[in-house]
């Protein structure tokens, strides 16, 4: 039996009717597919980085998702100014720590977001995640080299050693907040062959968290629902080209109702 | 009956015969969608921002398109420096002020563009373009916070005092260059689900200004060809995401004979 | 007959079972399509360009992929780092010289490009490639002004001259290391009609040459390989919308076999 079926129905309600205004500073890759990923699902959307607007953005978002997928120094500045600005606000922030491990720069950046703003939420796979705590890592790009299992033991030490809320994607997704440890089934084999899945499940998760104030209930819910729209749109695709298309169709078309029987949620 | 229908019909075609250099300085968003939207209907894009650069290629374009979605203060002096050689040309220049009246950064970069080089055409929302005026105006992220309806009274007045065109998109687009005022139905309710429709449309402004020089029926016959290309993609649509594939695929099957039947521009 | 058939599909086998890293260093324009393509194909694409990270990505790297297509010079300074680095590790480098020979900041920085690193293969079209030479050559934005019949004859010596391979792509493809020279068939007329499909060849180039010590048999079968992906997609497609979804599709879904059945490579 599914934990949180309810709330998942609730949350993506919450978000179609409320659309949370969500502040993206993310990586060039993928901003056109967040944006679309976070229309489609009901949020609205704002992609802003130039230091001298983040903190005017940011004070009136209801979520932030910080992504260093093509950081660069001045980025970094951008994220953690807004990052004080909406931990000021007591604003949900979602850290994706794309190729934490990978190389210094990137380790480096996630660790100073995690000490200088509020994170919340950190969401990555489980090589880059493990990255940021004191087990070493290596990523191979940003692919995962480690499965969801062999991260699951440590996760919930690392989320209680960090004081956020982890969400680790793989073939099951696991979310922890160091107490409590759920896993999450859904998606399909066609996900990791998009690049950005990982991303705007990260976008999800911020808009999730902009309506439900519990970050645990919130990242499950998202990845639930993410995972749903995967299984969905596995059933018409014939390639990645055709199954990112229809990834955002069934962002938008899944009804709270399909959800709340379709998200597979139970505690780990 | 439609004003302007044979114009269209002329302005798709001539775009098509002599694929204008429409020079893009735009936001990381939309990019690939609106090189993509341009190359459909059959103009040449380019996007180039450096600051090293601008001049050289604003110089040989047919048309300028600057979009401050994704704006820092570099990119605003690339916008100011290659619309002043498209000023000095005599080239038209279209300006797409996303998100202004949302912070101050873009409030004022949109006026500073404005005042700094010749635009010939303003393209956006309600909230963005009364953000331009005297009258004040709060943006909710890049989404309309006033209707058409509401924006066209004032439109036509601020047409007259930026002394530009104005071209205003919504349920209905309205197009006013101070003393006609245009009223273009078509498009739906799909469009504002994809990031970048807003964007494109002004690409394409830009692109039918590259081949007819009268501002007014360039606007009006650019959003004519986009509406009916949104009606068209709707038809075949599931959702957010397959719409915008069958909308680029709309924009370049649509035949001169065809827009010329089915724009619908009124006067207001 | 064709020429590296066998080795086609034996290239295309290397990349799916090794997922050789990609380091992409390119325009904002194609990123996605970029990475989406790369993945398609069973390549792991990494974008990064941040000066104080690139070293560390490209030495690792299997290949590095330049691409001028949005350059700036803080972008063009990582590219000659990341190439310094990929060349000290004889990793293969491809450069995109995307429109060179249409401002002189995109000549000059392809140039520098080629002198201070160690270029193994430029993937461009006949008019990018011929700018780089010492004949003259105007390019009208990123479209190519010659035809790779004009080309051909400069093509070998200024392959000679620049000590690279030069893949040349057009209606048919021209690649040549300065004493072979290969035409391969394939693609379709929607090609040109999307942005990126050139940069997104530039990096299946990249892909190739990962797994494949001869640049000028990588480059070779990659091109037929992007070029039987073309015919394929375009089979199913309504315009360019669909035709880009096809392709990454396609990507996916060719298999080596079909690969070595339906290369068409052929000496010039």
């Amino acid at each position: 039996m599914s934990v949180f079926s309810e709330k998942a129905g609730n949350n993506l309600e919450a978000v179609r009717s409320t659309k949370p205004l969500i502040h993206n500073i993310t990586n060039f890759v993928v901003m056109n597919f967040t944006a679309n990923a976070l229309l489609a699902a009901g949020a609205s959307p704002v992609m802003a980085h130039a230091i001298n607007e983040v903190e005017d953005m940011a004070s009136f978002a209801a979520a932030l998702v910080l992504n260093i997928g093509t950081l660069s120094n001045e980025w970094v500045e951008s994220m953690i100014r807004a990052g004080k600005t909406a931990t000021g606000l007591n604003t949900p922030i979602i850290l994706d720590p794309v190729g934490a491990g990978a190389t210094p720069l990137r380790t480096q950046s996630a660790k100073r977001i995690i000490e200088e703003t509020g994170v919340s939420i950190i969401r990555g796979n489980a090589s880059e995640i493990l990255s940021l705590g004191h087990q070493e890592s290596l990523t191979k790009g940003v692919d995962a080299m480690h499965t969801v299992e062999e991260a699951a033991a440590t996760a919930k030490k690392l989320a209680a050693e960090l004081g956020v809320t982890l969400a680790i994607t793989g073939k099951t997704d696991l979310v922890t907040d160091g107490e409590l440890v759920f896993s999450i089934e859904g998606g399909d084999t066609l996900m990791p062959t998009v690049t950005g899945t990982g991303c705007a499940a990260s976008a999800l998760v911020g808009a999730f968290a902009a309506v439900d104030e519990d970050m645990l209930s919130a990242a499950a819910t998202a990845l639930a629902f993410f995972g749903l729209a995967g299984e969905k749109a596995a059933r018409s695709a014939k390639g990645p080209g055709s199954f990112m298309v229809a990834l955002i169709d069934a962002l938008y078309t899944i009804t709270p109702h399909e959800l709340r029987a379709g998200a597979r949620i139970v505690e780990a």
